[in-house]
Order: structure tokens, then sequence, then C-alpha cells
């Protein structure tokens, strides 16, 4: 199935990795692929999300959640220098990379972080994305993250929540430095 | 500070948990408090969450994220068959057991999930709530979570989303049923 987050508010990447958390309690492995957010890091980037065995008080060895970059930074504003082609060869090749992980069977989840604005930017085609998931198994999630989802993704998913900012403290400077680490 | 995670669409909750893998990611400690969910479980309760050491490819024995379910369930719908004065006291119980984990210093996020329908039920009173943070230091994140959020957390908190039901499959029994894996 398809769950779509967007909408201007803060907690859409953050809701994405939080179904991950759930599912990952679950026993079944999650790939977050990154359209958009370029080398920079944030938290999700250096944690190991792990099943806890009951009975043994152990776990696997192997984180069972990873994050992919493949995005190269904003487009066109905050200082970006690349050519328009270089952030649409990004993208196609992500998408590629996702088609080929969601054929692979590896994942339960597969969550494309900022897909949505990587497809109203224009890097992608909304048909070529939708594509890549015509054949999911409704027992697969695939999370679409971004504002201004376009219309063709809220139509084609079968969850779709928007989140609406109501308040936001970028006004306040002390605030926006501390929400940082956050 | 406060984020406040309201409305009625899906990943209130879910983004409180994502919120907690990004500051675990920065190397810190995160407690969730539930004030509503009763003894079933979910995927979050069998996850630990560490941070990654990039050096030695190690990381802490003990996981960075626990999970206390304190509610004692649905609250006068659904067969609860419990004196209402017993979900007041469990919830009073959450709130001193928060305050003292808040004193402790250990965590640098606490989320009270569900405490803002603990309150629209009138199981705690808001001014009781707010108290309970009015010492908080800027650079602790307290995060509130639940639908019909009181107008007084609102205009109390820094940020706060709205969670906007745009499309929810509950009314296809059958995704409704794969959701639960979710």
């Amino acid at each position: 199935m398809l769950i779509v987050f967007t909408g201007n508010g803060k907690g859409k990447t953050t809701a994405s990795l939080g179904q991950a958390v759930r599912i990952i309690g679950r026993g079944k492995k999650v790939l977050m692929i990154q359209f958009i957010k370029g080398p920079w890091q944030s938290g999700e980037d250096f944690v190991e999300i792990h099943k806890r065995d009951m009975r043994q008080g152990t776990r696997d060895k192997e984180s069972m959640f990873e994050v992919r970059k493949r995005g190269l930074g904003f487009v066109g504003i905050l200082g970006d220098k690349l050519p328009r082609e270089d952030h649409v060869k990004a993208a196609k090749d992500a998408l590629e990379e996702f088609k080929a992980e969601l054929a692979s069977g590896k994942w339960k989840c597969i969550i494309l972080d900022e897909v949505n604005v990587a497809t109203s930017l224009g890097l992608l085609k909304s048909d070529e994305v939708l594509d890549a998931i015509k054949d999911l198994e409704p027992e697969k999630l695939v999370i679409f993250t971004g504002r201004g989802a376009p219309q063709v993704f809220i139509d084609h998913a079968d969850l779709v929540t928007e989140m609406r900012e109501v308040k936001h403290p970028f006004n306040d400077g002390n605030l926006a430095k501390i929400m940082m680490e956050f």
C-alpha cells in the first residue's frame, strides 16, 4: 500500500521514520531513499534500529534500517550552483534504485523521502513515479513524503495525511537554533 | 521546548517516534510515556534504538529509547468496564512519573503520548499538565500527542502541527487488516 505524507508542517519525514520504528519492531526491514536531501547529515543518519528479542535479550547484529542519500541538496535555491540536469539525473537514478530494491523483496517498507518535492519541481514525472509502484503488493508499504504532493499521488494513495503548520518557531531565532538539535 | 502533534489524521504518535530516532542519532535519550494506550502492543514496544559509533562500528549496550505504558486502554468506549476513577488515577500517576523523569535530567526528550486525549476526556486538567512543564529548559524537548489538543496547549507550544486526514483506508476492510501490521 501507498501512504503519502504531505503539507507545509513539520512531521512528514519524521512520521515516516516513526513508521520505520514500528515495522522494525515487527521484525521487518525498512529502507529510506532521500531524493532531495544532500550530503548534510541529520539524526537519522546515525542510528541503528533493531528488533528486540524478548526471549534472549539479544538482537540482530545488523541494523534493520538504512538511509541512502541520493539527492544533491536544494534545487535552484539557497546557493545551488548545480546544472539542473545533474538534479534530474540524481532523481532518475534514485527512482531506478528504488525499483530494484522493491523488486528484491528485501524490504517491508521503502520510504521515498521528498519524492513529492522532486516531482513537483519537475525532476521526475508523476507518471514515472507511479509506474514504479504499479505492481506494489498490498502487504508492502511505500511512503512518499514532501510538501506539495501532486494530486495524482493523492488519488493513487491508500492513506494520505496533510501535516498542516499551526505554529512554527522559525520566527524566533533562539528557538530555531535549538530546533537544529532536533 | 514544547511540540504538539494533534489532528484527526495518522502520523501523530508516529512523528513523535521519528523525532525520537533523530534525537537518539544525536546521542541523547528519549522516553515515551503512554497515557491512553493499554496493555496491547505495537511495533514500538519491540525495538531498540542506538546511536551508531562511526569510529568503532559499535554501539551502546542499552537502548536509548524506552516506552512505558501507563494507560488502561480506551476510556468509556469499546467495552471499557473500568470505573472512571481508575483512568483518572492512572493518568495522574503517569503525570507524576513524567515530572520525576523530567527532573532527573536523564532524557533529552520525553513524549507524552495521547496526553491531549487524556486531557480533553477530563482525566487530567490542562492546568496541571502545563504546570508540569513550567520550568522546562529550552534545550529539552517535550512532545504532546493526540487528537483534540486543548487550545491552551496550542497557545503554550513552540511548534504545533495538525495531522489532517485526507484519505484513510479504514473503509476498506482488506486494507484496514493490512494496516494492522504497520
